[in-house]
């Protein structure tokens, strides 16, 4: 390893994630090839192999939790006529300012104008009144991932504030009861729950206040997040829709007493804002650190060889066969241009969780040394414990992940329990107790600058049993608030 | 089993697929929950959850291949603005008569028209002017599944002529010399092929002639085969893009002479009208039958017994989780209502290639009963060897419905010597020679009233050593002609 090098490469990634976090997010997606964003439209970007493979892994995880619970994967039609998108009027009124349209080809214009789906309540609700008709159709159970488009006026920022969503995982339930329909909802909750869980990130659960409810929704809960430069991101939804939209589109049953009867519906959906939480939230200053059931890579051999060591070589090719047999995604960096201390530093900055370092003594030995992405820690072990030794140090990682998002959080969060004003130039989250009236969400808004995101219902941080609300009132519930991306 | 209901079921599915294909099709299709053709636009259909699956399986097969051989998944933007779209001259006169546009909200016009995808090239090599420099960034090799569309000015019919292409699978590759491009178009003929031989699908392929070759390419190969009304279907296409697009986009490279220089590039697409070609040529008169690697459900369990006798229902329920483990994919058809007899028709219909009927007599010797759908034809086995014997059950069934494929194809097929007027009124494929001029293939074409498709390149069927083109000359040369979908 040449010194001089290295200290070049360090150079390449060295970005403090906590005070310059814009510049550290650009650069970390840009250089370890997440998306490139010179497309030229504002926020539509290209996702490159290595992104597009962590954004894979990361949807598989939650496509297996909702095929468990039943699920089935659809795809609906992206272009929906104004006549279907126009009839529930809620929903019309909240997504059409956003929604892009469709008039035709360069030389013929349609009769009707298309909408370019902003997401698909509409389109699978109209074929819901053609398909639903008795007890036995229900319920149903679906998603899709698709693209979806908003025309986004506010600033975009790739993955977490996009005009293409390239990856929106969307599931659509219909059921005969109202109970049946909260069910589900609790249902979607625990699979989020579990999927956030996997992904090592902390996150509060809030209940939407009216006036910021989906639109169509009778409620809707978030999972939402704290990023490294303060701000709120939301990293899903799930909705009660009730019956509006089963009344706008006329979804009927017969029910078990002969008579015709509305269904209740839910949705809940994700997008790869969440890889872009997963990213923001697990990187350090040397760049990612991807939580090893997503890493596009799990394990980089980097020999330490010179070119002439053959058999160096040819035992780390082993070495990944060996593992790729047992399911490890392995990358073997057999380039002969740079040294082990480069590829280091590279590595690092893709944020492969775990390497392992083969020279002589290893070939010797018929061992491998293993090194954390995380901290800097090394173990030697012979090659037939290889795997193992792996999901152990996985297992660590994880929960090492886990525990520092979670402090993250912790430090980006404020929890008030009576003078609100404590929290005024707080950049993080900020909890506070709150009565739940409208009035008081205006007061403390325009108190502390930031928005109410809506009632926790559950918090990663243990909160106060209860704390005065900006009208003085004593109450047991808390307010999230947060300027959202 | 009651034999009225039976009979009843037997009718529900009954159609000559050979003497009414368009309303087997539309019917199968419908019956069998591949895709809903109710959705109010023109060419575009909802994928209800069993196609979707088989869709998946099908395209989870050409992922494999094309990752075996280096391609990497990536996703382009949908929308791509007119200054890019335009760049190719050829393409942009191909393609702008039949490509949608988006013009903004409905509340607000954009500065500039967004073309929707009817395929990538532009939006990527326009990425690919940016990513390429030097001779380490070649090849590249990348794919992506995504929507498409097409204004599609013909009849449509649902994944075989549609507006929205749901899945496109196309492929795109840039290389530093113009062998290596050819090298790229022979393996990816070679990845096609493996592709339908898996879909045990028989197929011609043909060098399309110049009039008809992709805008924008040097010259193309179409994958191309006979549907059951004779019709000519092209399965998928592989084009040498030589240097145009390189050139419209200033995609160069600096070679190791140190001399600037363009990039040659193929591209290769399929899309979902594969799976249309599957159900189509190996489905019978009662139905689908899916081939068992890409069936949705492999084997359907089904109880020979009453409601009460539990002890069956529940050894049934054994049978899967064993089954499943193996990675069988597996349903029991645990309904009540329906006879096993009903049972039998409904998923012969949906293409369940094989059946695990259990009653007492399996029950009591711990043994399944294995049909096949293709032939009539059932085995018992020991449950232990369950899953080795259906393995050995789906290679032959595999094996029959390649046969089978290929009789088709045959019949569909007529060979010409010399005398094409023989073939006139036949309705399928003619193969006939062709000296490869265009005034030839004109007054082929007008004789026969078919489209010349190409010269053909490989064949399923044995063609003659040589024969007379329409001008007289003996020719070695045979072109492939036939009305496409």
């Amino acid at each position: 390893m040449r010194g001089g090098e290295k200290s070049k490469v360090k150079k390449l990634f060295e970005i403090d994630k906590y005070k310059e976090f814009p510049r550290w997010y650009t650069e970390v997606l840009m250089k370890c090839d997440i998306v490139d964003a010179r497309y030229p439209l504002k926020g539509m970007y290209v996702w490159k192999p290595y992104g597009y493979k962590a954004l894979r892994n990361t949807l598989e995880i939650l496509r297996k939790l909702l095929e468990e619970k039943g699920h089935e994967e659809v795809y609906f039609p992206m272009l929906i006529p104004e006549s279907i998108f126009s009839k529930e009027k809620d929903f019309l009124e909240g997504f059409s300012g956003e929604t892009f349209i469709v008039t035709g080809t360069p030389s013929k214009k349609l009769n009707e104008i298309l909408y370019v789906r902003p997401t698909s309540e509409t389109v699978i609700y109209y074929m819901w009144s053609i398909w639903i008709k008795g007890r036995k159709d229900l319920p149903i159970k679906i998603y899709q991932c698709v693209n979806v488009f908003r025309y986004e006026t506010k600033a975009t920022h790739p993955l977490l504030r996009v005009r293409e969503i390239a990856a929106f995982l969307e599931a659509h339930t219909a059921h005969a009861s109202k109970e049946e329909c909260e069910k589900q909802i609790k249902e979607a909750l625990e699979v989020y729950k579990e999927f956030f869980n996997e992904l090592l990130l902390p996150y509060f659960i809030v209940l939407t206040p009216p006036w910021d409810t989906f639109s169509g929704a009778e409620y809707n809960y978030d999972f939402i997040t704290a990023m490294p430069d303060g701000k709120a991101l939301e990293l899903g939804s799930v909705i009660n829709l009730g019956q509006k939209f089963a009344k706008a589109f006329n979804i009927r049953f017969m029910d078990s007493d002969g008579k015709m009867k509305y269904v209740w519906q839910t949705c809940y959906g994700v997008s790869e804002r969440v890889l872009g939480a997963v990213i923001s939230i697990h990187g350090d200053n040397k760049g990612l650190i991807f939580p090893p059931k997503i890493a596009p890579i799990q394990v980089v051999i980097v020999p330490v060889a010179r070119p002439e060591d053959h058999e160096i070589f040819n035992y780390c090719r082993k070495v990944a066969r060996h593992l790729r047999q047992k399911g490890v995604r392995t990358h073997v960096d057999e380039d002969l241009e740079h040294t082990p201390g480069w590829k280091y530093y590279y590595w690092d900055m893709k944020g492969v969780p775990t390497r392992i370092e083969i020279g002589p003594r290893e070939l010797k030995t018929k061992s491998v040394t293993i090194a954390r992405r995380d901290v800097r820690e090394k173990i030697t072990v012979p090659l037939n414990q290889a795997v193992e030794k792996l999901r152990e140090v996985w297992s660590k990682i994880e929960f090492n992940l886990r525990e520092k998002a979670l402090e993250h959080l912790k430090k980006m969060t404020k929890i008030v329990k009576e003078d609100i004003n404590k929290a005024v130039g707080f950049k993080g989250l900020i909890v506070v107790p709150w009565c739940g009236k409208e009035n008081c969400a205006d007061e403390i808004e325009s108190t502390i600058g930031k928005g109410v995101l809506g009632e926790i219902v559950e918090s990663p941080l243990t909160l106060p049993s209860k704390g005065k609300c900006i009208c003085g009132s004593i109450v047991r519930k808390f307010a999230l608030c947060g300027v959202t991306y």
